[in-house]
């Protein structure tokens, strides 16, 4: 295979990785981002993306390998040297392959369920990339039918999310929108609005979740804004006993949506 | 009152409290760590931990709070001025106050339990404070009556430990030993050992959590070693139905206690 290859880190298209990597705007503008790893990229290309270039360093990776890394995109493929490589790469990254990918549409009008009573969790405005992360992965082991961000307050194609989320922003599907289209989407869909607020007086155990839900998760400094807990079926809380009584965001929703697998046997 | 005062950032003590901050090994050789913020710093005390050196920056924090800060303690009382302060906190951190406190030990010997069956949380070797410190906060949360940490990996006075836990360091009881001691101290307080692990079979929820319960955590990488598992009492499974089924330690953690909480009746 010929393949293209770049040795200079003042190449142009190391720039745009970085750019790409860096800078939000940039992958709104292009509609690209990057992603890391061989894992990741199979996972990306299962969940639907595509892969427009791939950049492998020969030194650290083998092309053997190139049949299992292209799942199902044609990309441009470039051969780059190691301190190429380690310009465009996460410090500390050994794996020796990235790519740059399209991104999703993540508006609601592609979410689609297959389970009639679907179990969905809605975070607003969550800020850190390890919260993100985190949610998206319990999330992927709840299959849960869906992960709806309201008010997005950070780009979801950040690497720090990406790389919080150990693939599973690839798995999960996604949907943002404002906190007024979620809500009309969840209410014209059926699905139950529980909301989670240290405010309300019922304990999350005592709710059936059985139904089509969601779980709507606000921020760990602020909680939900107004406009979800006049619109909740149901303002929820998990009683708390300490002295801090301070969980962690991705904490709290996971015991939410495990208490409705309980119920709902798995 | 007559306070002490530093201005330079040359002075011994700047350089004593940067090295209490950096180095496990500076706060093991001097039984001492450092605190930063007022709620912590009362917290810490009400835990109590002694204060040995109270340090505030007139220009931003007023000596009008001395006595609520001082909960138990008669520390030496230092002004310092605004690059002092700069130079020894955490950046971006504002509040004007830090403290040195004398670190507690954490032996076994020292755990006490007051409620007749106590639900504890094992986490084996632990290395992300971030994680520790989301440990920490769902055990304060569910009022565990005490968090185990075997074989620990760090020192618990790892600033990024204590800033993670929100306080909740100082809230929780925490005992300290090698996976042999921790298991020889349930099983001699009769405390059933369920570990997490992703070979067993048996589903979390289809336990009896209500007798005297240890929740045993692994690391996310390896899990837990052979001594735990061939030790328990019964092995559980949280199952998973994503294709990327990994969660976070600090998620599974509170998935498996707030189920023991629910089955407690709260």
């Amino acid at each position: 295979m010929e393949a293209k290859s770049i040795s200079s880190v003042q190449n142009p298209l190391v720039k745009n990785i970085l750019l790409l990597k860096e800078k939000s705007r940039e992958r709104k503008k292009t509609g690209l981002f990057v992603v890391e790893g061989q894992r990741e990229l199979e996972l990306a290309q299962k969940g639907g993306y595509t892969l427009t270039t791939f950049l492998y360093c020969p030194e650290i990776w083998s092309d053997h390998h190139l049949k299992d890394v292209l799942v199902n995109s044609k990309p441009e493929i470039i051969q780059i040297t190691r301190p190429v490589y380690e310009k465009i790469a996460h410090r500390g990254t050994t794996e020796g392959v990235l790519g740059i990918m399209k991104v999703k549409e993540h508006g609601l009008e592609n979410i689609h369920f297959k389970n009639k009573q679907p179990l969905v969790l809605v975070a607003e405005a969550p800020e850190k990339p390890g919260n993100i992360g985190a949610l998206l992965r319990t999330a992927d082991a709840a299959a849960v039918d869906a992960v709806l961000i309201a008010n997005p307050k950070s780009d979801l194609y950040n690497p720090n999310i990406i790389r919080s989320s150990v693939g599973c922003i690839f798995t999960n599907q996604i949907g943002m929108g404002s906190t007024e289209e979620i809500i009309q989407f969840l209410q014209s869909n059926q699905i139950k609005i529980y909301c989670a607020a240290l405010t309300a007086s019922k304990n999350y155990v005592d709710c059936d979740f059985t139904d089509a839900t969601a779980m709507v998760m606000g921020t760990e400094a602020t909680g939900l804004t107004e406009d979800w807990l006049q619109n909740s079926d149901q303002n929820i809380i998990i009683p708390m006993q300490g002295e801090i009584d301070s969980m962690n965001v991705s904490v709290s929703a996971a015991i939410l949506i495990f208490e409705a697998k309980r119920q709902r046997g798995f």
